[in-house]
This record gives C-alpha cells, sequence and structure tokens, in this order.
C-alpha cells in the first residue's frame, strides 16, 4: 500500500482505522496532502470530498449520525479550518463522533507571515471535547506520545459522552512525497477506556423509588435522541401506568400510542385553571434539545419537586430550572428500573395529558378537512404525507422544525434535525451526508428558503446523493419572524427580521446539476410527487420549491391553534 | 429618534458612533433585535443587510479598508457567530478595524439546553484584539463598565496597532420593545488613548545610520499596505540611491519607476552565480504580508547581517528569519530619517536590480507581443490592459494574486488582496463591500473558479453593488495545483488537489440577479469588455466568466517564465 512518506502521517491512518474510523470528508488543499495521500489510499477508508470546509463539516455530521460512528473531516491549514466552526458547535451539543483533522504549518512558523498560517491551537476551545496537536516527529518519545494522544482523543470522541474532538497537524515540507506503508499494528499502541457499566446502588434506588412511588403526578420528557429500540420498549411498558405522562417530540425518533407526541398542539389547550393539574411534581428528563419553547416556559414556571435527568452528558444542564438529581446511565435501563418500582398513587395525570391530545388529533384532523387555503401549515400538511415509508426525514432549522412537530409522527420514519446549536448554516449538508451514507434509503429534507441559500454549497460538489429530496419552501424570507411575535411592531421587519426577498433555487440546481421541481399550489405539489420520488441510480438529489404566500401563513397558523383549541 | 428599549443598547450604540463608527453589516436574527432597533434608527449609522454571517463578515472587511475606519458586524446568538471567523482572523492578520457584535443569551442559560446558546465568551480568542461580554445592566456600576470596555475595545480595533475586537452582548426578552432613546453624550464617557508619536532618539538613530552607512546592499521590501503618499514620494527620494534596491508588490500600492516591481520575474533571472550580489545585508521590511514563496526562500537563505522590521504589529514577525531591529514607528517617517542619513557606501546594488528588472521588463513585452496562445497567462494580460484607471482591483488568493504580480502594476489603480490568511473564503464578499462603500469608482474582482463557488453567498443579498465587476477564470479547478510541484506525482490530483470539474457560474448568476458574460477566447474577451464595463445606476455586478484549457496553463507559465530569463 502506498502512502505518505511521512511516518506520523501512517501511524495516524493505521491508528485510526484500528479504533474505527472508516470514513472521511476531504476539502483540497495543499498542506494536508500528506493525509489526502494516505486516506485515499487506505483500503478501509471511505474519502469523499466537499470543496467548502464549513458544508464538509456538517456532511460529516450527517454521516457519523447515522454511522453512529466517528467521522473525520480533512482540511489545510488556515481559515479553511475556522470554517469547520459551525460543524464543530453543532456536533459538541449534539454529541456526535467528529475527529477534526487540520493540517498546520510547523509551529515554529504561526505568526511569522507564512501564508495559510493562523494560531490553530485550541482554536475550538469552547466547543471541542478534546483538542492536540501532534508533536512533530523529531520530538522525544515522539511515537509513544502520538499513539497515546490519538487514543486520548477517540476516547473523548466516541466514549460515553460523545462529540468533536480535534487533531491539529504540523507538517514540515515535502509535502507530496510518497513510499511504501510500513506501519503494522505493533507500530502503535492503542490505550483502551473499558467503561464501566454504570448502575445505580441499591441504596440510591430505594432513594429514587420512594419519591417516584409517592408523587402523583409523574412526567417524561424525551428530547433529541438516536433511534433506540430498547428504551422505546421501556417507555411503552411505563406508559400503561396512568399517573406517568410521556411527553416526546419526533426528533426523539420514539413512537407510541401511549405517548403525547405533539408537545405544543398540547399546551395550546391547556387552560390556566389546569395548569396545576398538567404540571408535574416529578419530572424525568432523556435525550437532547428539546424544540419546544412552550414546554419551557411551562416547566419552568412550575411546581416540580423533583427532576432527574437521565444521561451521560451535561450533567449540569438544568432546562427547566428544577434539576435535583443527574443521573448518569443509561436511559433504557433507567427506564426499567423504573417499572420495577412500587406503584402506589392512582393518580390519572398521564391519562389527563393523553385524553387531551385524542381530542386535539382529532380537531386538527377536522381542521385540515375543512381548510384547503394554501400556507404554509397546508403544505407541511401535504408534503408530511407523501414521506415514503421507512425513510429518513431531515427537518432545517427555524420554522420548518417547529411546523413538523405540530403533525404526529410517522411511526416508520427516523427524524434528524441540527438541534445542537438549531443553527440554519448546515441543514442541507447535514441531510446530504447522512443520505450518503444510508444509501439504501430515501433521505428527504424539508428547508427553507434562507436556509437553503445559506448552505448552497451542499450541492456544489460531485457526490451528492440520489437518493435525497430537497423540499424548499419558500416563502420569501424567514418566516419564523411573521410569527413570533415582535419583529413585526418594528420597522426593520422586512428587511432586517424576514430578509424579504424574491430569488428562487431554479437557478442553484441548474448550477449544481439538481434536478429541479416547483410547485404553487396544493394540486402542482401532489401531482409532481410520483416524478419526483423516482429514483435514479446515477443521478443526483432532486429539489421541490414550494412558493408559498408569506402573507397569510401567520393567519393560517393562529387560525389553526384557535381551532384545536379544545 | 426611536431605539431599543434597553438603556445599555442605546449607549453602546451612542458611544460606538461617537467613537467614529458609521457602518454596520447586519445579519438577519432574532436576539440580535436590540442591536438591529437602534442601529437602523440612528441617523448616523448605514446599515447593510447581509444573511450569511460569513459574508456578511468579509463584506464588512472590505468596507474596513476603505473606509480605514471601524466597521461594525452584528449577528444573532449561537452559530451564527462562529461563520463569522474567517473573516476575523483575516482582519487580525490584516489589521483591519473589524467591530464584531455578537448577540447573547443571558449568560446564566450557557449550556442549559436553550437553542442558539454556545459559549461565545472568548470564542474568537487565538484571533482577537480585544473580547468583552457585556455585564447585564443589573450589574454594579453598570454604564461605568460599559463605557469602560467600549473605549477598550476601540482602542484596540483602532490604536496604532489595528484589529477585529469582539463585543458579546446577553440579552433577555423582551426583545423588540422600542422607545424613544434618552442617551445623549453625557450618559457615556469615553477613555481616549492620546498614542504618541513613537520616534527614535538620537542615540538610536546613531546607531542605525552606523549600520546603513556601512552597509553595501540595502534592500527595501514592501509588502501590503493601503495607498500611503508620504511613505511613496520618501521611498522616491530613497531609490536615487544605487545602494538601494526596493522591491515591493501590487499589494503595497507603491508604484515608481525606480523600484522593483515583479520580484519573482525578476528573481527567476538570478543566477547561482549572482545570488551573493543580488543578495543584501542589511533588509528593511515595511508593510503586511509578501506574496511571493521565491523572495522568502532567497532571503531566508541570504546572509543578511541585519534586518529592520518598520511598523507597530507583530513586533516579533520574523519572517526571513534574520530580524535583528524591530523599529515601531511610522513607515513614512522612519524612511524619511533614513534619506538624511551619511551615504558613505559606492555600492551599485540597487542599480544591479532594477538593471536586471528592466531587462526581464522588455523581454515579457515581448513574450506576450510573439505568444498570442491563450491560457491563464495571457487571459491576465489581455484583462489587466482592460482595467480601468483610478479604479480598485481586488485579486483573489491562490493562483490569481500570484498571476498578477507577474505583470507592473498599473500607477492609477489600488490593488487589494486577502493575504492575512490568504483564504479563499471571503474574496468576492471582499471586494463587493469594497465597491459599496467607494461607490464612485470602479472596483474589479479577479477570481478562480473554486474561490467563486465558495463564496457565492457574496451575491446573495440586495445590496450588491453596481460598480463591481467580476472577472472569474475557470480553468475547472483549483489550478494552483496543476502549478505548484508536487500534485501532480499523485494519484489524487483530480480529485483531492484541484477538484476538477465543470460546474459553470452562469446559473449562480441567474439566480442572484447578476449580468453573466461568457468568453473562451481572447477575441470574445475583448469584444465585450465596453459592454461589461457599462455602468447602470440600478444594476448589479456584471460577471464574466472566461473558461480556459486547464491543461495548457501550466505549459504557458513554465514557458514564460523560460523565455524571459536572462
Amino acid at each position: 500500500m502506498i502512502s505518505s512518506a511521512k511516518k506520523e502521517v501512517q501511524i495516524t491512518v493505521a491508528q485510526c482505522v484500528a479504533m474505527g474510523m472508516k470514513h472521511v470528508v476531504v476539502s483540497p488543499g495543499s498542506r494536508n496532502a500528506p493525509m489526502i495521500i494516505a486516506l485515499n489510499q487506505h483500503p478501509e477508508i471511505e474519502t469523499i470530498v466537499i470543496p467548502d470546509e464549513r458544508s464538509a463539516a456538517f456532511y460529516a455530521l450527517g454521516m457519523a449520525q447515522q454511522l453512529n460512528a466517528p467521522v473525520g473531516i480533512l482540511c489545510t491549514s488556515g481559515s479553511a479550518a475556522l470554517n469547520y466552526y459551525p460543524a464543530i458547535a453543532e456536533a459538541f451539543y449534539q454529541l456526535v463522533p467528529l475527529i477534526v483533522f487540520t493540517a498546520d504549518r510547523p509551529k515554529s512558523w504561526v505568526n511569522q507571515g507564512d501564508g495559510q498560517t493562523i494560531d490553530q491551537d485550541q482554536v475550538f476551545k469552547n466547543h471541542i471535547r478534546y483538542s492536540i496537536t501532534i508533536p512533530e516527529s523529531t520530538a522525544e518519545n515522539f511515537e509513544w506520545v502520538l499513539s497515546r494522544e490519538l487514543s486520548t482523543a477517540f476516547h473523548h470522541a466516541n466514549g460515553n459522552v460523545k462529540g468533536p474532538v480535534h487533531i491539529n497537524l504540523p507538517f514540515s515540507e515535502p509535502l507530496y512525497q510518497q513510499a511504501e506503508a510500513t506501519v503494522t499494528e505493533t507500530d502503535f499502541k492503542i490505550i483502551e477506556v473499558l467503561e464501566p457499566n454504570n448502575s445505580l446502588s441499591n441504596s440510591q434506588k430505594q432513594k429514587l423509588e420512594k419519591i417516584w412511588s409517592q408523587s402523583n403526578k409523574k412526567m417524561i420528557i424525551c428530547g433529541q435522541l438516536n433511534p433506540d429500540i430498547a428504551l422505546l420498549t421501556e417507555l411503552k411498558a411505563l406508559a400503561a401506568d396512568p399517573s406517568v405522562a410521556i411527553l416526546v417530540e419526533n426528533t426523539s425518533n420514539l413512537v407510541d400510542f401511549g405517548f403525547i407526541h405533539c408537545i405544543d398542539r398540547t399546551l395550546n389547550s391547556i387552560q390556566k385553571e389546569e395548569i396545576e393539574a398538567f404540571s408535574p411534581d416529578l419530572l424525568i428528563t432523556i435525550g437532547g434539545a428539546v424544540v419546544s419553547k412552550r414546554i419551557k416556559t411551562f416547566l419552568r414556571n412550575a411546581n416540580i419537586n423533583h427532576h432527574w435527568k437521565i444521561g451521560f452528558d451535561f450533567l449540569f444542564m438544568d432546562t427547566y430550572q428544577s434539576m435535583t438529581q443527574s443521573i448518569p446511565v443509561k436511559p433504557s435501563e433507567f427506564i426499567h428500573e423504573i417499572t420495577h418500582f412500587k406503584r402506589e398513587s392512582d393518580s390519572t395525570f398521564g391519562a389527563r395529558w393523553k385524553q387531551k391530545d385524542f381530542l386535539i388529533q382529532e380537531k386538527a384532523q377536522d381542521f385540515f378537512q375543512q381548510n384547503k387555503a394554501y400556507g404554509d401549515l397546508t403544505v407541511f400538511h401535504t408534503v408530511l404525507d407523501y414521506i415514503p415509508e421507512t425513510s429518513h426525514l431531515h427537518m432545517a432549522n427555524s420554522s420548518v422544525v417547529r411546523y413538523c412537530q405540530l403533525f404526529d409522527p410517522i411511526r416508520s420514519i427516523q427524524y434528524w434535525c441540527n438541534r445542537g446549536t438549531s443553527g440554519i448554516d448546515g441543514s442541507t449538508s447535514t441531510a446530504a451526508g447522512a443520505a450518503l451514507i444510508k444509501s439504501e434509503t430515501w433521505h428527504t429534507l424539508i428547508t427553507g428558503d434562507v436556509s437553503f441559500f445559506y448552505d448552497s454549497n451542499a450541492l456544489w460538489n460531485k457526490v451528492l446523493p440520489p437518493n435525497l429530496r430537497i423540499f424548499m419552501i419558500n416563502n420569501a424570507g424567514g418566516g419564523i419572524f411573521k410569527i413570533i411575535p415582535g419583529p413585526n411592531t418594528t420597522n426593520e421587519l422586512d428587511d432586517f427580521f424576514v430578509f424579504k426577498h424574491d430569488f428562487s433555487a431554479e437557478h442553484i440546481c441548474k448550477g449544481f446539476k439538481v434536478d429541479y421541481f416547483k410547485a404553487e399550489n396544493i394540486e402542482s405539489i401532489e401531482s409532481q410527487m410520483e416524478e419526483f420520488y423516482t429514483f435514479e441510480e446515477d443521478g443526483r438529489a432532486k429539489l421541490m420549491e414550494i412558493f408559498t404566500p408569506s402573507e397569510l401563513n401567520h393567519e393560517q397558523l393562529d387560525a389553526f391553534f384557535k381551532e384545536i383549541r379544545l
């Protein structure tokens, strides 16, 4: 096998492969040539090329989410690395194992007036799990240090708490020299951390059991989660207990008849005098970000006696200002424990929530049967109906993910959204990266016009996969700003908040060889669906731009919330 | 005057205006609403809206360069801020006063699971001159702290050493409340730093004079500089001394018959046995980055006895590994001192350089008269001929800025290039920002296909100015990688280094309402020039895409360097 002539590169690549990294997204450059050569020639590494580093890092994020395994990104030195930062922050909060390789000039040349040389040490400091600059290969104990540091980095990327790590690689010239790879598994030394299985002691369990059995109003909220069948099974069992309300969002990928799926829709119907009856005294939270702002406000104002946060990450993230116990154990195992707790309460707290949810579900169905007006809401209703079964749905941030929360989730579909930082900067790239990896199923992205244009470089590459479909809902600006209260009271509404415009995605699609579909009413959306979801092995992604009347969207949403109120 | 109801916002904006900030590039958002309202309503502030923060920051960079004054950028909280980082690093190394305003959630909510909340404190630490998080308005001595900190930030942005500063603004809800502005100049307190005029003592001067008069081979190299007539005048006077060689690049904006302008072209002709005769014993450097890699290598290998670095910034930036004195005084004043130093040497070191330069200049002219083959080099020769007089030329990084260095600079033209980090990420946005501010002259950007696509969001806005012209030389990939030695010895050449592609800018231009011109030979370039440079008051930028044969460019450049060798 040919590789870079640099020994440290051969070791780095061989050890990363041995530690489970099989995919690297590469952005072209020169300083990173040694790694490019070594990665591309390695038979166990799949490389894909994305020229814009901002997009490249989001591709890798999407890939790592699907693989549930570390994915590398590699760029040249200088500001290239800084373009990785938005996706790194997203991976940090969303706990995605991104291995960030940045080529660097030799450290002695930093701030000495050489081109593409910045201070890369610790440059992602606020949002990275671990950072190393590989010492130059002349340093004392070089190979031991390199292997040990790579072991450390992978532990921080892919241990119990996952996330991005930064491996900075200073390279001296020559950069392009190649040689037969001589590294074998004995040339590096992987230090494994045997992460123990966390389980609570009996006295800890007894303490929790006492609280559980004495609480009448028990609520479990699940935020963003990868699909987890064990957890789903446990929660379904628990849902049989009428004192327990289980609230999930579509990004939790937990669907069951016994859960409350559309939190905002249900909260919308809770009257002032009912607040106390619907507020939990024991709150249990699982998973990452929760989209609903309403539930956050609702719970921050509630009198919660106990809040248990389950999971390994961000132990002190006290989203509802009520945390009493942070419990770093596996969620499915913890819920399993709970199902064996004594049930003393005869409360119907959960049943009360569920009942309200049922009634509103019916009301919502009625609403869509009676309201055929064309707007964002009815477009979502239509589009969601056509998402293929057992496929993946990627939701862009801002209005899209919020609209999607208003509809009951589809059981066979996996839901994804960048809720770590909730940025609009990489939705398309993340969806495309996911589609690349899970090429056997459809991936659908629903995005808005602002998110789409922001990340249009997601299309600027040669790997855009044929199983990706993009619905771009063009309401001529950031629709969210017409929905949230506040912006419309200012003179700045159209220019500074909405960014009202009349650009279309049509030309960008043409430029990047993406089949373009256009729709301006429900009929044209529906009539094109069959062709839109036709698969072409050698094709690229397809995009349907759906123009909606920006003036009416707000009214339609208001009417919906008004009519489904009980 | 209406403003945000938040007192700290009123003070911040009023004080920044009083300290000289009149322009702010705003990216839409919600958390930044208080600043948006206050800035937009302020009669002395001009706001422009650019939705992609990465592009927005480069627009501001271009504006600040032209204004030679602080320019603000403002974004919402979360990953939006991280998209500013590439331009911030560029401003840091290029010494551009960028005032970076990032809205933030209240500090108590960082890492607590709220949307669009990251750890913004010190997030640009490696490449920022000063960072503050404005304390919340309930803090002790709030107004005193705020005013003092803003004074400090502006000193670091716009003092003797200029650069980017970060002002992080945590805002609690409500965000959109407005009120009549009540802040007057007595509500804040500006602390001025009276920066003393740095001048050398007599004994320091005597020491330098002694070295100067004893040095036979004196070389002055000017890197990137804003146009500086005082410095030009002094250098012209000094150029009359035949012992002094003055080397400049077009980015130094210093043009004179007495200077060597095309460093690489001249170095190319220095034979091995001449190296000693052409190497300086005293080197004086002025200004920022130098593009020529050849001169760096040449000087790092030379026996330099003394190297004086003139200027306030990066006092220990020892680019040629020979620095003996760092002299933080104004370059024009220092050169003025030198012109009064005793001239003891009868060396003709400078004349020797100049003579070689003359001869090569003629050879180069002959080359272009004899070689009419179509390729990147002849395209540059043609295009540069058509740049309007007294206008601005913006050069993208990578091959473009290097090609442009091969041609004698045009006296009436100002040359710009992002040589701080030499990134490809913001060339178009920077040029557009410059054109926005200096709307009375033409601004021309020459860029390559990779740089252009990378920063295509420079066109995604409503302010793209009508006095901007873009030549996009499309050689189907990163042409630089076919020119530098190394990549062509690998299997990765086309995919990983060049990023060979067949995308065109035509559709992107259409999508963003930019008039598109296409050329595939010298005749079609020339025949369209008149129409291309037709000004339309209400128009937007125009772009000419020039397709060149990627296979031949390398050969043409080789032939050029071979034929102009003496």
